[in-house]
């Protein structure tokens, strides 16, 4: 580090959080419409200045909590933003967090610098501040990779579930259609999951195993070698 | 965000480098001798502060050139770490990056402020300057990862190398041996190698086809499914 009392024009830094949920078999993020200038009136990901005395992470935390109402839920951070061009107020660094939420755990609702806020599929979104639609996509990209060797998808899903219902979480992630037998011979084989000894019965199908994360604490699987 | 109007007292932001490359069959760190406070005379990573319009990479760019002569080497952003207690001097966050050099391409030298410039094994490293302990290790764990499924270490080897080579720079980020039978196997299964045609040959040794990355491109393996 150069010494201290070299000039810097110190930028400000934000945290921004991608909150993924799954709504209607579509993968949403929650957007919250702007209603101050720059970008008055388009919507952005949720975020905020980080405060003098506030850890990051504390920061992500509290943001997420302001704007969904969530706590509890599985939050890593992404990636850091920063070019120089990126807020029209000057220079802003932000660093950008994901999140998961199952539908029920989400509340949604305006806060103070909010017009609106809402769900929206990932594949439909209106146009974004900022660098936003950069952000969303590596979150995407992260994710996508993530569910394949850790268990955050506790995270997104109700406590019990069943093969069928994990394999269209990970269909709508992926954005394709997985074979039933290969996938959960793989799935199986993470050792990440426990059936919990009991089935799901309806009138229309077969009664299916339940199963369960063995662990909320993250894990992460040993990979090629 | 919220309005700009509200008062943040804005941090500061700096890039810091974990820089590694392999010399004497160590994996070893870039350090630098502290000339000024804090940790004066304590070593620490190379890095410094982001201008007012240079872009997050780019600065990590430029420092990586500044105290070690490179470029052209494999860097990737690593975390971002915001303690708000991590600088005595007030609050700095730093966006860390992490690099990957042959011996061969690093000059390493002193910039104007440090008073001395090293490599350290990073199994034996002396006592660090701010939270650069825990970027390191952060570090660490992300190259140990990132081997398994990314062409990366064409960054960190010669052009042209055995098996054997790169085995033993596999066995140096791990900290262990590993199966030689076995880790040909995985390894050439990963599709990242390609032969060029030639044989090293030794006095000592039976001659071992030489290999080579087949691109330097970032390349980054599907994983389970």
């Amino acid at each position: 580090m150069k010494p201290a009392h070299r000039k810097i024009e110190a930028p400000r830094v934000t945290v921004d959080i991608v909150i993924f949920t799954i709504e209607e078999a579509k993968l949403k993020t929650l957007l919250i419409k702007r209603k101050f200038d720059p970008f008055k009136n388009i919507w952005a990901l949720p975020g905020g200045f980080v405060r003098s005395k506030e850890d990051i992470y504390a920061a992500a935390l509290r943001e997420l909590s302001e704007e969904s109402g969530i706590s509890g839920v599985y939050l890593e951070q992404l990636y850091t933003f920063g070019s120089p061009k990126r807020d029209p107020r000057g220079r802003v660094i932000t660093i950008a967090y994901f999140a998961l939420a199952s539908r029920q755990k989400l509340r949604i609702r305006s806060a103070s610098d909010a017009k609106d806020a809402g769900l929206f599929s990932v594949d439909d979104l209106p146009r974004l501040a900022f660098d936003h639609k950069e952000i969303l996509e590596k979150a995407l990209e992260r994710l996508g990779n993530k569910i394949q060797y850790t268990n955050v998808l506790w995270s997104l899903l109700p406590e019990y579930f069943t093969l069928g219902d994990i394999q269209r979480v990970y269909e709508i992630i992926w954005g394709k259609k997985a074979d039933k037998r290969n996938f959960r011979k793989k799935l199986l084989s993470l050792g990440l999951l426990k059936p919990i000894g009991k089935l799901r019965k309806g009138l229309r199908r077969r009664p299916a195993r339940l199963y369960q994360f063995k662990t909320k604490k993250y894990v992460e699987l040993k990979r090629f070698f």
